[in-house]
């Protein structure tokens, strides 16, 4: 039975194509103030986009980055879904690491390359894709339609809560969508049901005014890269368990239905370290690999500087050194009390002659869809849609990532979210060389149209 | 009685002054490539300036920076003096740390503050300016004089050992000058008699291809910053003691005619731990702060970088980190043990899922002047010299740093070394606002002219 949605897909490719290629080019780096003017270009380009399919759009100032809000014609009467999407992107440093230059798309075989083919823009233009493929092939949408594109995911969504509040009246709906995240198995579409939180900070050491000569001084005074080594190199036990106490008091067992989806879940583990690159795989120990990305909380250091680190050498005893250090947390985790726990912590394990300064810069809530309580027409609509778009029976699972946004539209929206990513398992994302798969492209647009269809049905006017 | 050495020091300090500020103001970084051509620049001025004083100058290629070689009129039947000094300079990294750019020299009352004003071009200047007021005020040298200033000391002097051996008949001497260090206490001038080696190293661990999703992979994989940090943080044990097995096996302990020179010497601890700005001094227990820094190795790492380092956030696993380390060492140690038994022990601690790459950079060997076996008449010049130019009765002592010519010119050309330093302790070398005092200076310069003097009635013709 041909699909006159996944027709029309068909047929217009190429140039659905081209449209994610020129947001590609646009270098949307949010966390990095060199790329201020890429970003504002890059979400009037959005919004412009929005147009040309024949959907209202703006931009919406907030104190960063402007947000790109979205209206489908109304549909008067009919329930309301709100689709989230991010324009911004992960910086693309080390050049010699990118095959490719990171911000001019490239189709090789079934796949396109660059920053933010996958993470977001690839995910969201095809949302966007499925708003036009709906107005023309059925001349209209099923519901209201509000969309909001942010650029400041990938530095934690800063001003987005506000930005909700403010326009509660206008974003209010019955169920938000969000395509940021990947399916867990290659090709096969997945529901998550559950995302890890997050606490993001940074950890400097000092220990002296200023780097000294290590041969003048070296011997009689603290070095601030041994203090801050000592810290880190206490963060978990020799389980690969995190040895802050209290750190997993809340962490909600793995249910039994869960370990049997999980148990269910195709997963070549074998193949998954040898995409790594890792001599062997590694975590808490006790459980499973899926389980540890998923249903388990981490501690890590993202990053570290201290002393010369530079080109060459330099015999300096470092004054200062800076670890960045992110915890991903799960239900029933609260961010605001593991980044206290945290900064008591590190506080405690700094020697008395050094000086600490701990700064929480991002924290965001796990988030968990339940599937009782009034949910499950949500996760039937999402199971029909992707296999519409997909033609296969999707997966149900939880995903290791932190998108804010999704907790907090529960919070200032009251609206529960499907998380119906397109990325695939090796995109790539947040590393060089990222590159988005064509072909859940393609499917995704007739899963997201479908989607409309299938929710318009089940959740009435 | 009026030295009238001194009093031509005292007539001509403006221009000596203004030559020091030349030399200062090429920003002769030689280990960034970026200053290359100001490296060539700077070593062609000392050759210039040299031959305006009534010396022949001329640069020496080596496989790295040039090296000037200087020689004085000859003094038929005279025992010949090897003066050395270095024309290359550290780093001045961190503008925001510099309360005045570092290439532009400025006198602030009684100092001459710039990179590299008292590391060491001051110091070599000043031996300059010695050799022509001998010229200009007894009409000629005492002694021959050789003279060579190098453009790689702050590098480890790779290719000066080359050098020497290719121009052995030339530099041969009875003995070397060298000023590149600074005075124990502030104004009281001092000989060095021994100098701390070095065994300089990269660590490099790798974990994975690739720096991965912190969110996606997080939990899954090993983490290159927590390995490295687990290394560095077990280089020592509680007692400030370094951890590597046969670290101290060859350290000869301190003998009891320094610990009572030691025990003698003017030092204000305090003051010297305000002036650092730390807390409290640290190191290894059982040892006062100038045994130390003096008569006792470290280990320590010099820098450290790994993952995202940046500015902002961004959310990876690093998959590889750098560590800066070096070894300062003691006689009798020696580097190229010291050296395999910190890769040897690197080893040992990285866990079997992770890669260690360690790289040797430098190693220099301890360097000890005795005071027996013939030395004692270079004490005595060096003391009558160093009583000349500062009226005072010098001090004896060890020093912290590496200046690995030094061990090389006793390996090379089988020349004890004497060093009269003209820094003083707060000058701030390798550091930023790095200055030198011009008392120093001018008192430096008539310490410089009197040394061939005393040394030439000494050693004879």
């Amino acid at each position: 039975m041909s699909d006159p949605l996944a027709d029309y897909v068909e047929r217009h490719r190429e140039r659905f194509l081209q449209g994610l290629c020129d947001l590609v080019r646009e270098p949307s780096v949010s966390t990095d103030p060199r790329f201020g003017q890429a970003m504002s270009r890059c979400a009037e380009r959005v919004a412009r986009q929005a147009e040309a399919m024949g959907l209202q759009a703006r931009l919406e100032p907030t104190e960063g980055h402007p947000c790109v809000v979205i209206h489908g014609p109304p549909v008067p009467g009919a329930p309301t879904v709100l689709v989230y999407g991010h324009y911004d992107v992960q910086p693309a440093e080390e050049p010699s690491l990118w095959e490719r230059p990171p911000f001019e798309p490239q189709v090789e075989g079934d796949r396109l390359y660059g920053r933010g083919a996958s993470d977001n823009k690839g995910q969201f233009w095809a949302q966007m894709c499925a708003l036009e493929a709906l107005l023309k092939v059925r001349g209209g949408l099923p519901l209201n339609v509000r969309m909001i594109v942010e650029g400041e995911e990938e530095i934690g969504s800063p001003h987005l809560p506000a930005l909700l509040r403010r326009l509660r009246p206008e974003l209010e709906a019955r169920v938000a969508v969000v395509s940021d995240t990947s399916t867990a198995v290659k090709g096969r579409p997945t529901l998550h049901y559950g995302l890890r939180g997050i606490v993001y900070m940074e950890v400097e050491v000092r220990t002296a005014r200023m780097d000294v000569h290590s041969g003048v001084y070296g011997g009689t005074l603290p070095n601030a890269v041994h203090v801050l080594s000592g810290i880190l190199a206490a963060m978990h036990d020799e389980r690969g368990r995190v040895a802050v106490p209290g750190f997993y008091q809340r962490v909600r067992p793995v249910e039994e239905w869960e370990k049997e989806a999980l148990a269910a879940l195709p997963f070549d583990e074998e193949g998954y370290a040898r995409w790594l690159g890792v001599r062997r795989l590694h975590g808490e120990e006790g459980f499973s690999t899926n389980e540890r990305r998923w249903f388990r909380p981490t501690l890590e250091c993202n990053g570290i500087r201290g002393g010369y680190y530079g080109e060459g050498s330099k015999t300096v005893v470092p004054s200062s050194a800076l670890a960045k250090i992110s915890a991903r947390l799960v239900p029933d985790q609260r961010p605001d009390e593991i980044a206290s726990l945290l900064a008591d912590w590190f506080a405690s394990r700094c020697p008395e002659w050094a000086c600490l300064e701990v700064r929480c810069c991002e924290a965001a809530s796990p988030y968990l869809l339940e599937r009782r309580g009034g949910s499950e027409v949500l996760f039937e609509a999402a199971r029909q849609a992707m296999r519409r778009g997909f033609g296969q029976e999707p997966l149900f699972c939880r995903h290791g990532g932190s998108i804010p946004i999704v907790e907090e539209m529960r919070r200032e929206l009251g609206v529960p979210t499907l998380l119906m990513g397109l990325g695939s398992p090796d995109d790539g994302i947040h590393a060089p060389n990222e590159k988005f798969e064509l072909a859940n492209f393609y499917r995704g647009i007739v899963m997201a149209a479908a989607l409309h269809e299938e929710l318009a049905e089940r959740l009435g006017r």
